[in-house]
Protein backbone atom coordinates (compact mmCIF):
# COMPACT_ATOMS: atom_id res chain seq x y z
CA UNK A 1 0.00 0.00 0.00
CA UNK A 2 1.23 3.36 -0.57
CA UNK A 3 -0.34 6.83 -1.05
CA UNK A 4 0.53 7.09 -4.81
CA UNK A 5 -1.57 6.81 -7.00
CA UNK A 6 -2.50 3.30 -7.93
CA UNK A 7 -1.36 2.87 -11.24
CA UNK A 8 1.50 4.43 -10.67
CA UNK A 9 2.63 2.00 -7.86
CA UNK A 10 0.95 -1.54 -8.60
CA UNK A 11 0.49 -3.58 -11.83
CA UNK A 12 -2.91 -3.87 -13.35
CA UNK A 13 -2.91 -8.04 -12.75
CA UNK A 14 -2.74 -6.37 -8.66
CA UNK A 15 -6.75 -4.94 -9.12
CA UNK A 16 -7.65 -8.23 -10.56
CA UNK A 17 -6.76 -10.29 -7.60
CA UNK A 18 -7.60 -7.71 -5.29
CA UNK A 19 -11.17 -8.24 -6.15
CA UNK A 20 -11.32 -11.88 -6.26
CA UNK A 21 -10.43 -11.51 -2.89
CA UNK A 22 -13.50 -11.66 0.26
CA UNK A 23 -10.97 -11.79 3.07
CA UNK A 24 -8.43 -9.57 4.21
CA UNK A 25 -5.60 -8.79 7.31
CA UNK A 26 -4.50 -5.33 7.46
CA UNK A 27 -2.28 -3.50 9.46
CA UNK A 28 -5.42 -0.50 9.52
CA UNK A 29 -8.87 -0.94 8.71
CA UNK A 30 -9.70 2.28 7.68
CA UNK A 31 -6.76 3.17 5.38
CA UNK A 32 -6.85 -0.31 4.03
CA UNK A 33 -10.71 0.32 3.11
CA UNK A 34 -9.49 3.37 1.57
CA UNK A 35 -6.66 1.73 -0.67
CA UNK A 36 -9.35 -0.68 -1.94
CA UNK A 37 -11.51 1.64 -2.96
CA UNK A 38 -8.78 3.63 -4.64
CA UNK A 39 -8.39 0.44 -6.60
CA UNK A 40 -11.48 -0.02 -7.50
CA UNK A 41 -14.22 2.36 -6.69
CA UNK A 42 -17.04 0.02 -7.69
CA UNK A 43 -15.64 -2.50 -4.50
CA UNK A 44 -18.28 -3.68 -2.44
CA UNK A 45 -16.38 -3.17 0.97
CA UNK A 46 -19.45 -4.40 3.10
CA UNK A 47 -19.24 -7.16 1.89
CA UNK A 48 -15.21 -7.94 2.72
CA UNK A 49 -13.73 -9.30 6.34
CA UNK A 50 -11.14 -7.17 7.78
CA UNK A 51 -8.81 -8.49 10.66
CA UNK A 52 -6.23 -5.80 12.27
CA UNK A 53 -2.60 -7.39 12.34
CA UNK A 54 0.14 -4.99 13.46
CA UNK A 55 2.37 -5.01 15.76
CA UNK A 56 -0.05 -4.87 19.22
CA UNK A 57 -1.30 -8.28 17.46
CA UNK A 58 -0.20 -11.67 20.02
CA UNK A 59 1.26 -14.28 18.71
CA UNK A 60 -1.43 -16.77 19.51
CA UNK A 61 -4.06 -14.55 17.43
CA UNK A 62 -2.83 -15.22 14.07
CA UNK A 63 -3.56 -18.61 13.31
CA UNK A 64 -7.17 -17.92 13.01
CA UNK A 65 -6.73 -15.85 10.59
CA UNK A 66 -6.10 -17.67 8.01
CA UNK A 67 -9.13 -19.78 9.13
CA UNK A 68 -10.63 -18.75 5.11
CA UNK A 69 -8.07 -20.94 3.76
CA UNK A 70 -9.31 -23.99 5.36
CA UNK A 71 -12.98 -23.18 3.83
CA UNK A 72 -10.92 -22.79 -0.09
CA UNK A 73 -10.89 -19.27 0.24
CA UNK A 74 -7.93 -17.11 -0.07
CA UNK A 75 -6.90 -14.16 2.27
CA UNK A 76 -4.89 -10.92 1.67
CA UNK A 77 -2.36 -9.18 3.68
CA UNK A 78 -2.15 -5.21 3.20
CA UNK A 79 0.35 -2.99 5.54
CA UNK A 80 0.56 0.47 5.40
CA UNK A 81 3.41 1.45 3.81
CA UNK A 82 5.66 -0.92 2.15
CA UNK A 83 5.59 -4.79 1.26
CA UNK A 84 3.76 -6.30 3.68
CA UNK A 85 6.33 -8.88 6.17
CA UNK A 86 9.23 -6.64 5.07
CA UNK A 87 9.86 -4.33 7.51
CA UNK A 88 6.36 -4.38 7.74
CA UNK A 89 3.65 -6.52 9.73
CA UNK A 90 2.95 -10.12 8.36
CA UNK A 91 5.59 -12.05 8.32
CA UNK A 92 4.24 -14.08 11.31
CA UNK A 93 1.30 -15.04 9.22
CA UNK A 94 2.97 -16.04 6.08
CA UNK A 95 5.04 -18.38 7.95
CA UNK A 96 1.50 -20.06 9.68
CA UNK A 97 0.55 -20.30 6.21
CA UNK A 98 4.29 -21.76 4.92
CA UNK A 99 3.70 -24.81 8.00
CA UNK A 100 0.59 -25.70 7.07
CA UNK A 101 1.70 -25.97 3.04
CA UNK A 102 -0.62 -23.44 1.98
CA UNK A 103 0.40 -21.59 -1.53
CA UNK A 104 1.89 -18.13 -0.85
CA UNK A 105 1.64 -15.46 -3.42
CA UNK A 106 3.85 -12.15 -3.34
CA UNK A 107 2.78 -9.45 -5.28
CA UNK A 108 4.78 -6.76 -6.51
CA UNK A 109 4.61 -3.69 -5.33
CA UNK A 110 7.14 -0.87 -4.53
CA UNK A 111 9.95 -1.51 -1.81
CA UNK A 112 11.85 1.65 -0.01
CA UNK A 113 14.66 -0.91 0.07
CA UNK A 114 15.11 -1.94 -3.58
CA UNK A 115 14.05 0.97 -4.59
CA UNK A 116 16.39 3.41 -3.21
CA UNK A 117 19.34 0.92 -3.18
CA UNK A 118 18.49 0.64 -7.42
CA UNK A 119 19.07 4.96 -7.15
CA UNK A 120 21.72 4.92 -4.72
CA UNK A 121 24.63 3.93 -7.07
CA UNK A 122 25.70 1.45 -4.26
CA UNK A 123 26.33 -1.97 -4.40
CA UNK A 124 23.25 -4.36 -4.99
CA UNK A 125 25.69 -7.86 -5.95
CA UNK A 126 25.30 -7.87 -1.93
CA UNK A 127 23.37 -5.86 0.75
CA UNK A 128 21.91 -5.69 4.38
CA UNK A 129 18.58 -4.17 5.93
CA UNK A 130 19.05 -3.33 9.10
CA UNK A 131 15.75 -1.82 10.29
CA UNK A 132 16.07 0.65 13.12
CA UNK A 133 19.49 1.32 14.01
CA UNK A 134 19.57 0.40 18.45
CA UNK A 135 18.56 3.12 20.72
CA UNK A 136 21.15 2.92 22.96
CA UNK A 137 24.78 4.88 22.35
CA UNK A 138 27.23 1.88 23.23
CA UNK A 139 25.01 -0.63 21.21
CA UNK A 140 24.52 2.47 18.47
CA UNK A 141 28.27 2.67 18.14
CA UNK A 142 28.65 -0.99 17.98
CA UNK A 143 26.24 -1.20 15.23
CA UNK A 144 27.72 2.08 13.13
CA UNK A 145 31.18 0.07 13.93
CA UNK A 146 29.93 -3.37 12.33
CA UNK A 147 28.09 -1.80 9.66
CA UNK A 148 31.57 0.06 8.68
CA UNK A 149 33.36 -3.22 8.47
CA UNK A 150 30.60 -5.14 6.40
CA UNK A 151 31.31 -2.34 3.82
CA UNK A 152 34.75 -2.50 3.35
CA UNK A 153 35.98 -5.77 4.17
CA UNK A 154 32.62 -7.39 2.30
CA UNK A 155 31.25 -4.70 0.06
CA UNK A 156 28.02 -5.23 1.54
CA UNK A 157 25.85 -2.00 1.21
CA UNK A 158 24.21 -1.12 4.45
CA UNK A 159 20.23 -0.23 4.59
CA UNK A 160 18.57 0.86 7.70
CA UNK A 161 16.00 3.50 9.00
CA UNK A 162 15.18 6.41 12.11
CA UNK A 163 12.39 7.23 13.28
CA UNK A 164 11.23 10.15 10.76
CA UNK A 165 11.37 12.94 13.54
CA UNK A 166 14.85 11.86 14.03
CA UNK A 167 16.27 12.05 10.65
CA UNK A 168 18.66 15.09 10.43
CA UNK A 169 20.13 14.66 13.39
CA UNK A 170 21.20 10.73 12.51
CA UNK A 171 22.61 12.34 9.24
CA UNK A 172 24.78 14.52 11.44
CA UNK A 173 25.77 11.51 13.80
CA UNK A 174 26.83 9.57 10.65
CA UNK A 175 29.05 12.49 8.98
CA UNK A 176 30.59 12.86 12.53
CA UNK A 177 31.12 8.78 13.45
CA UNK A 178 32.29 7.55 9.88
CA UNK A 179 35.01 8.26 7.66
CA UNK A 180 34.23 11.37 5.11
CA UNK A 181 35.01 9.67 2.29
CA UNK A 182 31.56 6.81 3.44
CA UNK A 183 29.13 7.57 1.05
CA UNK A 184 25.84 8.12 2.35
CA UNK A 185 22.54 7.98 0.38
CA UNK A 186 19.50 9.58 1.49
CA UNK A 187 16.08 8.24 -0.11
CA UNK A 188 13.03 10.29 0.94
CA UNK A 189 9.47 9.87 -0.02
CA UNK A 190 10.15 7.49 -1.99
CA UNK A 191 6.77 6.79 -4.35
CA UNK A 192 5.54 10.62 -3.07
CA UNK A 193 5.49 14.13 -4.38
CA UNK A 194 8.57 15.00 -3.21
CA UNK A 195 11.13 11.60 -3.91
CA UNK A 196 14.58 12.50 -3.87
CA UNK A 197 17.76 9.88 -3.32
CA UNK A 198 20.73 11.68 -2.97
CA UNK A 199 24.37 10.15 -2.97
CA UNK A 200 27.68 12.35 -1.33
CA UNK A 201 30.40 11.44 0.56
CA UNK A 202 29.73 11.82 4.32
CA UNK A 203 32.12 15.23 4.19
CA UNK A 204 29.95 16.99 1.49
CA UNK A 205 26.75 15.83 3.69
CA UNK A 206 28.67 17.98 6.57
CA UNK A 207 28.72 21.06 5.11
CA UNK A 208 25.57 20.28 3.18
CA UNK A 209 21.95 22.10 4.27
CA UNK A 210 19.18 19.85 4.79
CA UNK A 211 15.94 19.05 5.99
CA UNK A 212 14.59 15.50 6.21
CA UNK A 213 12.89 15.63 9.52
CA UNK A 214 9.26 14.01 9.34
CA UNK A 215 9.74 13.22 6.04
CA UNK A 216 10.09 9.36 5.45
CA UNK A 217 13.62 8.34 4.57
CA UNK A 218 16.03 5.43 4.36
CA UNK A 219 19.96 5.61 4.49
CA UNK A 220 22.19 3.71 2.50
CA UNK A 221 26.00 3.25 3.49
CA UNK A 222 29.00 2.46 0.68
CA UNK A 223 32.76 3.03 0.24
CA UNK B 1 12.13 -6.41 -17.52
CA UNK B 2 10.43 -10.02 -16.86
CA UNK B 3 9.06 -12.49 -19.22
CA UNK B 4 5.58 -12.16 -17.24
CA UNK B 5 3.08 -10.34 -19.16
CA UNK B 6 3.95 -6.71 -18.60
CA UNK B 7 0.71 -6.00 -16.80
CA UNK B 8 1.10 -8.61 -14.30
CA UNK B 9 4.72 -7.03 -13.04
CA UNK B 10 4.81 -3.35 -13.83
CA UNK B 11 2.87 -0.45 -12.98
CA UNK B 12 0.96 0.97 -15.96
CA UNK B 13 2.70 4.28 -14.99
CA UNK B 14 6.24 2.87 -16.18
CA UNK B 15 4.64 2.36 -19.90
CA UNK B 16 3.94 6.35 -19.96
CA UNK B 17 7.49 6.85 -18.83
CA UNK B 18 8.66 4.29 -21.34
CA UNK B 19 7.29 5.90 -23.70
CA UNK B 20 8.52 9.68 -22.85
CA UNK B 21 12.10 7.81 -23.46
CA UNK B 22 14.46 8.28 -26.50
CA UNK B 23 17.52 6.63 -25.53
CA UNK B 24 18.42 3.20 -23.18
CA UNK B 25 21.50 1.47 -21.31
CA UNK B 26 20.02 -2.32 -21.48
CA UNK B 27 21.52 -5.54 -20.53
CA UNK B 28 20.45 -7.44 -23.68
CA UNK B 29 19.61 -5.01 -26.97
CA UNK B 30 17.17 -8.12 -28.90
CA UNK B 31 15.39 -8.60 -25.48
CA UNK B 32 15.11 -5.07 -24.56
CA UNK B 33 13.43 -4.12 -27.76
CA UNK B 34 11.19 -7.10 -27.64
CA UNK B 35 10.15 -6.06 -24.11
CA UNK B 36 9.59 -2.44 -25.66
CA UNK B 37 7.77 -3.91 -27.98
CA UNK B 38 5.49 -5.84 -25.99
CA UNK B 39 5.17 -2.89 -23.58
CA UNK B 40 3.64 -0.78 -26.59
CA UNK B 41 2.85 -2.58 -29.81
CA UNK B 42 2.93 1.41 -31.43
CA UNK B 43 6.91 2.52 -30.43
CA UNK B 44 8.92 2.88 -32.78
CA UNK B 45 11.90 1.55 -31.81
CA UNK B 46 13.96 2.20 -34.78
CA UNK B 47 13.47 5.66 -33.77
CA UNK B 48 15.32 5.00 -29.97
CA UNK B 49 19.17 4.81 -29.42
CA UNK B 50 20.47 1.78 -27.23
CA UNK B 51 23.59 0.82 -25.57
CA UNK B 52 24.69 -1.69 -23.93
CA UNK B 53 25.78 -2.77 -20.42
CA UNK B 54 26.40 -5.79 -19.48
CA UNK B 55 29.05 -7.73 -17.61
CA UNK B 56 31.40 -7.38 -19.85
CA UNK B 57 31.21 -3.02 -20.08
CA UNK B 58 34.60 -1.80 -19.67
CA UNK B 59 33.76 0.92 -16.41
CA UNK B 60 35.80 3.14 -18.97
CA UNK B 61 32.59 3.20 -21.15
CA UNK B 62 30.12 3.93 -18.74
CA UNK B 63 30.00 7.53 -18.14
CA UNK B 64 29.76 8.37 -21.90
CA UNK B 65 25.85 6.55 -21.76
CA UNK B 66 24.86 9.21 -20.07
CA UNK B 67 25.36 12.15 -22.25
CA UNK B 68 22.15 12.20 -23.42
CA UNK B 69 21.54 14.30 -19.53
CA UNK B 70 23.88 16.48 -21.20
CA UNK B 71 21.27 17.49 -24.08
CA UNK B 72 18.57 17.64 -20.82
CA UNK B 73 17.26 14.35 -22.31
CA UNK B 74 16.66 11.23 -19.79
CA UNK B 75 18.56 7.96 -20.18
CA UNK B 76 15.98 4.65 -19.42
CA UNK B 77 18.02 1.78 -17.60
CA UNK B 78 16.44 -1.82 -18.32
CA UNK B 79 17.69 -5.07 -17.03
CA UNK B 80 17.06 -8.63 -18.06
CA UNK B 81 15.94 -10.53 -15.14
CA UNK B 82 15.16 -8.10 -12.55
CA UNK B 83 15.96 -4.54 -10.95
CA UNK B 84 18.69 -2.65 -12.62
CA UNK B 85 21.57 -2.07 -10.11
CA UNK B 86 20.12 -4.89 -7.32
CA UNK B 87 22.22 -8.06 -8.42
CA UNK B 88 21.74 -7.01 -11.86
CA UNK B 89 24.05 -4.51 -13.85
CA UNK B 90 23.30 -0.87 -13.75
CA UNK B 91 24.77 0.38 -10.46
CA UNK B 92 28.32 1.42 -11.71
CA UNK B 93 25.84 3.90 -14.28
CA UNK B 94 23.71 4.93 -11.24
CA UNK B 95 26.64 5.94 -9.41
CA UNK B 96 27.74 8.34 -12.51
CA UNK B 97 24.62 9.79 -12.44
CA UNK B 98 24.77 10.44 -8.86
CA UNK B 99 28.26 11.88 -8.96
CA UNK B 100 27.22 14.06 -11.56
CA UNK B 101 24.32 15.09 -9.22
CA UNK B 102 21.36 13.78 -11.82
CA UNK B 103 18.00 12.58 -10.55
CA UNK B 104 17.63 9.30 -10.44
CA UNK B 105 14.28 8.10 -10.88
CA UNK B 106 14.18 3.99 -9.67
CA UNK B 107 10.81 2.38 -11.32
CA UNK B 108 8.62 0.00 -9.44
CA UNK B 109 8.87 -3.49 -10.64
CA UNK B 110 9.20 -7.17 -9.27
CA UNK B 111 12.63 -7.95 -7.42
CA UNK B 112 12.82 -11.90 -6.59
CA UNK B 113 14.52 -11.11 -3.83
CA UNK B 114 11.71 -8.82 -1.83
CA UNK B 115 9.03 -11.04 -3.23
CA UNK B 116 10.80 -14.08 -2.08
CA UNK B 117 11.14 -13.02 1.48
CA UNK B 118 7.52 -11.29 1.79
CA UNK B 119 6.17 -15.37 0.54
CA UNK B 120 8.83 -16.97 2.79
CA UNK B 121 8.06 -16.27 6.21
CA UNK B 122 11.13 -14.80 7.30
CA UNK B 123 12.47 -12.11 8.89
CA UNK B 124 11.75 -8.90 7.29
CA UNK B 125 12.81 -6.42 9.69
CA UNK B 126 16.42 -7.52 8.83
CA UNK B 127 17.84 -9.53 5.80
CA UNK B 128 20.78 -9.80 3.35
CA UNK B 129 20.91 -10.55 0.30
CA UNK B 130 24.83 -12.60 -0.34
CA UNK B 131 24.67 -12.82 -4.09
CA UNK B 132 26.09 -16.04 -5.18
CA UNK B 133 27.94 -18.59 -2.53
CA UNK B 134 31.35 -18.67 -2.69
CA UNK B 135 32.85 -21.83 -5.46
CA UNK B 136 35.96 -22.23 -3.26
CA UNK B 137 34.93 -24.86 -0.75
CA UNK B 138 36.54 -23.92 2.27
CA UNK B 139 35.27 -19.84 1.31
CA UNK B 140 32.15 -21.75 0.25
CA UNK B 141 31.60 -22.99 3.98
CA UNK B 142 33.12 -20.03 6.24
CA UNK B 143 30.38 -18.47 4.40
CA UNK B 144 27.79 -21.04 5.29
CA UNK B 145 29.32 -20.62 8.76
CA UNK B 146 29.03 -17.14 8.98
CA UNK B 147 25.18 -16.70 7.40
CA UNK B 148 24.67 -19.16 10.13
CA UNK B 149 25.81 -17.26 13.16
CA UNK B 150 23.84 -13.98 11.37
CA UNK B 151 20.56 -15.55 11.83
CA UNK B 152 21.04 -17.03 15.54
CA UNK B 153 22.74 -13.69 16.87
CA UNK B 154 21.29 -11.12 14.25
CA UNK B 155 17.74 -12.79 13.51
CA UNK B 156 18.77 -11.66 10.11
CA UNK B 157 17.66 -13.51 7.36
CA UNK B 158 20.28 -14.60 4.85
CA UNK B 159 19.34 -14.58 1.19
CA UNK B 160 21.57 -15.96 -1.74
CA UNK B 161 21.40 -17.53 -5.45
CA UNK B 162 23.31 -20.38 -7.07
CA UNK B 163 23.94 -20.98 -11.23
CA UNK B 164 20.78 -22.75 -12.30
CA UNK B 165 21.84 -26.29 -12.79
CA UNK B 166 23.27 -26.39 -9.40
CA UNK B 167 20.22 -25.42 -7.48
CA UNK B 168 19.52 -29.26 -6.72
CA UNK B 169 23.24 -29.54 -5.48
CA UNK B 170 23.11 -26.56 -3.62
CA UNK B 171 20.28 -27.80 -1.70
CA UNK B 172 21.38 -31.32 -0.21
CA UNK B 173 24.52 -29.41 0.14
CA UNK B 174 23.00 -27.13 3.01
CA UNK B 175 20.90 -29.52 4.12
CA UNK B 176 24.21 -31.72 5.19
CA UNK B 177 26.00 -28.57 6.47
CA UNK B 178 23.45 -26.91 8.50
CA UNK B 179 21.63 -27.44 11.72
CA UNK B 180 18.68 -29.79 10.98
CA UNK B 181 15.61 -27.52 12.22
CA UNK B 182 17.17 -24.09 10.31
CA UNK B 183 14.25 -23.71 7.78
CA UNK B 184 15.73 -23.16 3.84
CA UNK B 185 12.60 -21.56 1.92
CA UNK B 186 13.61 -22.26 -2.14
CA UNK B 187 11.50 -19.14 -4.06
CA UNK B 188 11.58 -20.45 -8.01
CA UNK B 189 10.31 -19.25 -11.18
CA UNK B 190 9.37 -16.63 -9.55
CA UNK B 191 6.30 -14.05 -11.43
CA UNK B 192 6.52 -16.93 -14.00
CA UNK B 193 4.33 -19.56 -15.02
CA UNK B 194 5.92 -22.06 -12.23
CA UNK B 195 6.03 -20.19 -9.22
CA UNK B 196 6.80 -21.58 -6.12
CA UNK B 197 7.73 -20.74 -2.70
CA UNK B 198 8.40 -23.31 -0.14
CA UNK B 199 9.50 -22.85 3.04
CA UNK B 200 10.51 -26.15 5.46
CA UNK B 201 13.02 -27.05 7.97
CA UNK B 202 16.23 -28.80 6.35
CA UNK B 203 15.34 -31.81 7.81
CA UNK B 204 12.31 -31.55 5.66
CA UNK B 205 14.49 -30.87 2.72
CA UNK B 206 16.48 -33.88 3.56
CA UNK B 207 13.92 -36.32 2.89
CA UNK B 208 11.54 -34.41 0.42
CA UNK B 209 11.85 -35.01 -3.64
CA UNK B 210 12.62 -31.91 -5.69
CA UNK B 211 13.82 -30.61 -9.03
CA UNK B 212 14.77 -26.93 -9.29
CA UNK B 213 17.88 -27.92 -11.93
CA UNK B 214 17.92 -25.09 -14.28
CA UNK B 215 14.89 -23.36 -13.11
CA UNK B 216 16.06 -19.96 -11.51
CA UNK B 217 15.45 -20.08 -8.20
CA UNK B 218 16.31 -17.76 -4.83
CA UNK B 219 17.33 -19.33 -1.19
CA UNK B 220 17.02 -17.75 1.71
CA UNK B 221 17.86 -19.61 5.21
CA UNK B 222 16.15 -18.41 9.16
CA UNK B 223 15.87 -20.23 12.09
Amino acid sequence: MSDAPVETVLPQANIEVIRSLRHFVVENIRTARRFLKRCDRSIDIDSLTFVTLDEHTRPEDIPAMLSPMEAGESVGVISEAGCPAVADPGADLVAVAQQRGYEVIPMVGPSSIILSLMASGFNGQTFAFNGYLPHDSKARSAKLKEMERRIRAERQTQIFIETPYRNNRLIAELAAALPPAMKLCVASDITGPAQSVVTLPLSAWRQRKYDYDKIPSIFLLYS
